[in-house]
């Protein structure tokens, strides 16, 4: 493969890499303020696969020969992202943590089938298969956060407005 | 509906108006910076809906007696729901850009999720059914930024590594 592409596939993977810590960041604090046992227990599930992908991905750039970006880079390369200050800019109810979580998800998805994508032309068949491995959990981990908004919902009412719910988590299934 | 609710009800309109504002202002970006010409219209045509969804959001806030709120408590409130620099840390590829702009409509899909939840408690049909009419709309941008993502790739690795796509955007489906 051409030295160009291969410098860009170590960049879309420094990339990966600096948005797997960061999701185990807001994940870490996601935990802490889910505002209910069900919820905490997604958000920690899907930590544990996160630390796995972070291991992944570190790997892989090892494996090239390169080093992954050291935290002093990290906020850099996260804010580069455009999602870089969610972490610092948590929010105040469960539903909207789980909006955000929700978002960021999906923003991993998007980022592992653009890496796929560099990976196929440069080539690269370990990093397409490290691809076909963690993108089924961060669509699952979407999925999951996207069947519970309304359990998140009904928290955040009850933690704002006192407001108890009609049997929250019963129907939380996605709506259109 | 008790007053409590109501209220909720209302900061959930507030927020849902505030996220298209800043909506509108990114796709108004990414139109600009797209580095494609079908990336380009796919963020216009998206543009265009977005600034129906914002006038709904604003006329669903009249009818219940608020006025939206002003620009100038609108940054707070975009910051408030964790996405809010986005705008003005717009990135700085195709590729970045639809992987970003790919996050934010789901942001949107879960806020219109939640958002129909406290309008079911609250009995307010018209945002129930103004929800009904906005989510498949979003769903329908996410959807549509997926299926670039392979092309925005391409572009941006023509762009910073001047290679040449085989073909880009012949194969631009989801992968996994």
């Amino acid at each position: 493969m051409s030295s160009e592409v291969q410098q860009q596939l170590v960049s879309y993977l420094n990339d990966a890499h600096a948005m797997e810590m960061q999701s185990i960041e807001v994940l870490e604090k996601a935990v802490e303020i889910a505002g209910d046992i069900q919820l905490a227990q997604l958000y920690r599930g899907h930590l544990n696969d996160t630390r796995d992908h972070e291991r992944y991905v570190k790997q892989r750039l090892e494996d090239l020969g390169e080093s992954p970006s050291t935290l002093k880079n990290l906020a850099g390369k996260a804010g580069a992202m455009g999602l870089g200050l969610l972490a610092q800019a948590m929010p105040d109810t469960p539903a909207k943590l789980a909006g955000v979580a929700f978002a960021y998800e999906n923003f991993e998805v998007a980022a592992y089938e653009m890496l796929r994508k560099v990976a196929e032309i440069a080539e690269d068949q370990d990093t397409v298969s490290m691809c076909d491995r963690i993108l089924p959990s961060e669509k699952q981990a979407a999925a999951v956060i996207e069947e519970n908004l309304d359990l998140a919902v009904q928290r955040s009412l009850e933690e704002t407005a006192g407001i108890p719910g009609p049997g929250a988590g019963e129907d939380s299934g996605a709506h259109a």
